[in-house]
């Protein structure tokens, strides 16, 4: 048993450190033995990712978004991981990418479904990018995985479509232009777009410079939801940096800024820009994190409104698995960054919170979704939005992250 | 203090009727007062419904759905409930009545929109038929109130547009059509559709004729949705009336399967099918009402999986407000249709946990969204879906009900 308050003693900060590390471990295995062994079809290709607390298909539609996640979910783990490194978890990410250019793409128009039958018939389509940007993510991993050039030419021809359409004209997403709409700067927007230039890095450094425009670009946009003298980074503002009226202006999704500051940190890294640096760690992750997390029964809220009224989304007050993964790698991150004790006094208390309430100690994975008291409010490990991802992408980088800062890669 | 346990004593029955009147009538004053005083947009027209829990305006957006219903609420009131048979009320639904004229409905396509600016401007649309429906319903009912021909030219003439998206050819609805879609009979489409016939009915008993082979091929439809042996209604089956797999297939929405059973019973009074009365009390309001009532907490749930798996729905296990409404309406209804005491010993179960849990004592109109204990979930009195019309809707057509059942109308 650790003593919280023994903190910041260093030789007991270290203990907690290889404590956590070697449960992480233990977690990631168990996490990646419940999808590998439940989440495959091996008749038609492609995962099931609505599966029960204990890995039954409870539905059998394939949501696109975690099809590409769960493709590098898995060639990213045998990249980086070593005991990943296997050639059934290469097979199966081939296999999973190979169902995405078959049937999650529609190659007339490069615009990718949300959603497919069993057998990859189209079911919905989106009029956003997100389906494109996970299918350009799973590629690309794939890519270094294989060394399959195919993959890599699929992955900078989607990024060409994506830029073009969030840069130049979204005409062909299908959007209706209405009157009364305004264009509204949303961070979700330039953030998953550092995500995927953030990837193809990955895969090919030198690609730093083909992007750096946009990046910067992408950055300034991301930048610019930091409102109210930095005390809040609300969802979606002006193009010119301005609030915006009414609720969709106050919203704040507390996750997602948290999610945006640890990619800004890695981002700022590659730039070398202190400046960057600091704005990410306290204003995106700390300032979010102090505002998001709910004092009465610890958690972080879903959304929350900058006036602190009611938020109009019915699952405001609701604990989501997701922004836990990021707050734990952003923190631990932040730590790494700066030696501060505080953030790892944070990361232990998120850390704390989430293996309490959202770990299944008995099928393996996280509950995705508990209500404000911490009780949970759908038992299933995957649906429409929760696949083979934020759990064990969280899971790989803090143990790598925790090697490193105990200094025994 | 009455005794809830002396039930069914037939002078304590009475007794509690009476009190439910006066409460209802009292509520009825408070509601309107609170809509009357607070959403008018005396400036651009049509309402504001985005009302804090005193009544402010906290977001400008003017839902459409919702500017119907309350042109609609205004109308009935008008022309059924003596008290609310004033100028004001009339001239309020008039000038909505012209609002939604004016700016909610595309005159090329007759779309109406989903929502608006504060000045009219089109903010979104919506690719199903709702706020086509709710835009006929405020302008028959306005057109009663009114005697003004032009309101029951526009309402047939939405109508004509209606029938064909649903029953000819639904392409300028602008539904991507993808191969792996199947076609599903959602009971919201008949049930709406239902809910339209009967208005105009209303308006012009002639039309009952016109719209009959329509009507029944709403009912059997709707029917469709009885499945396993009579012992759930589920929202989407197929076509030919079979269970449809997945989570969609297995989805209850035990309040929406309630309000299609009072509203199947007006329609089996006015066709005399004495069969059509009985499915509807017995299997749509009786037996939903008993798969959806919540056993630990009190309260309806909102959605529910017939196999009893976590709906996919965050969320389900929320008490909204308008399930309690139609459930109000429909065992009032219920016991006035049979006279046996166990319907009004629902109705009072109902009633006590929405007086207890939903009302809002110090400012009127009720909260909407309690979480599965029954706590208040968001304060606000309105907001994209919730406006002025469900409350209002039970409470007169309840009124009405209780003095008829009392006898002295």
């Amino acid at each position: 048993m650790y003593i919280v308050n023994a903190f910041p003693h260093k030789l007991n900060m270290e203990s907690r450190l290889v404590e956590f590390r070697d449960k992480m471990a233990a977690d990631l295995d168990r996490t990646m033995e419940f999808w590998l062994k439940n989440s495959h079809d091996d008749k038609y290709g492609g995962f099931f990712t609505c599966l029960t607390r204990d890995g039954k298909v409870y539905d059998e539609t394939k949501y696109c978004w975690l099809q590409g996640r769960q493709v590098w979910t898995y060639s990213r783990l045998y990249n980086d991981v070593k005991r990943f490194h296997k050639p059934e978890i290469l097979d199966a990410a081939r296999n999973g990418g190979e169902f995405l250019m078959k049937y999650v793409k529609n190659p007339e128009t490069w615009k990718c479904y949300f959603s497919l039958t069993r057998d990859g018939k189209p079911l919905k389509i989106q009029r956003t990018i997100f389906s494109e940007c996970f299918y350009l993510m799973a590629l690309s991993e794939l890519a270094r995985a294989t060394g399959d050039p195919k993959y890599k030419t699929e992955a900078l021809k989607m990024m060409d479509k994506i830029l073009y359409w969030v840069r130049v004209d979204d005409t062909e997403l299908g959007r209706p232009k209405l009157a009364g709409m305004e264009s509204v700067n949303k961070m979700a927007i330039p953030m998953v777009i550092l995500c995927l230039i953030d990837q193809l890095v990955t895969m090919e450094p030198g690609l730093l410079d083909k992007y750096r425009s946009d990046m910067k670009w992408c950055i300034s946009q991301v930048l610019s939801h930091v409102q109210r003298d930095g005390k809040v980074v609300l969802e979606n503002v002006s193009f010119d940096g301005k609030e915006l009226p009414g609720c969709a202006g106050r919203l704040m999704n507390p996750g997602h800024a948290i999610e945006a500051g640890w990619v800004l940190t890695t981002l700022a890294n590659r730039l070398e820009d202190n400046t960057l640096k600091s704005i990410a760690i306290e204003k995106f992750i700390d300032t979010s994190f102090e505002n998001g997390w709910d004092k009465k029964y610890g958690g972080i809220f879903y959304f929350l409104d900058a006036d602190g009224l009611s938020p109009a989304q019915l699952e405001w007050n609701m604990k989501l698995w997701w922004p836990h993964n990021e707050a734990l790698i952003a923190f631990l991150m932040a730590y790494k960054e700066t030696k501060n004790s505080e953030y790892f006094q944070k990361f232990s208390k998120v850390f704390d919170y989430a293996y309490k309430h959202f770990v299944d100690d008995v099928h393996g994975e996280w509950f995705g979704y508990l209500d404000r008291r911490g009780e949970i409010n759908m038992d299933f490990k995957g649906g429409d939005y929760k696949g083979c991802f934020h759990v064990a992408r969280y899971l790989m980088m803090c143990e790598k992250m925790a090697t490193e800062l105990l200094g025994n890669e």
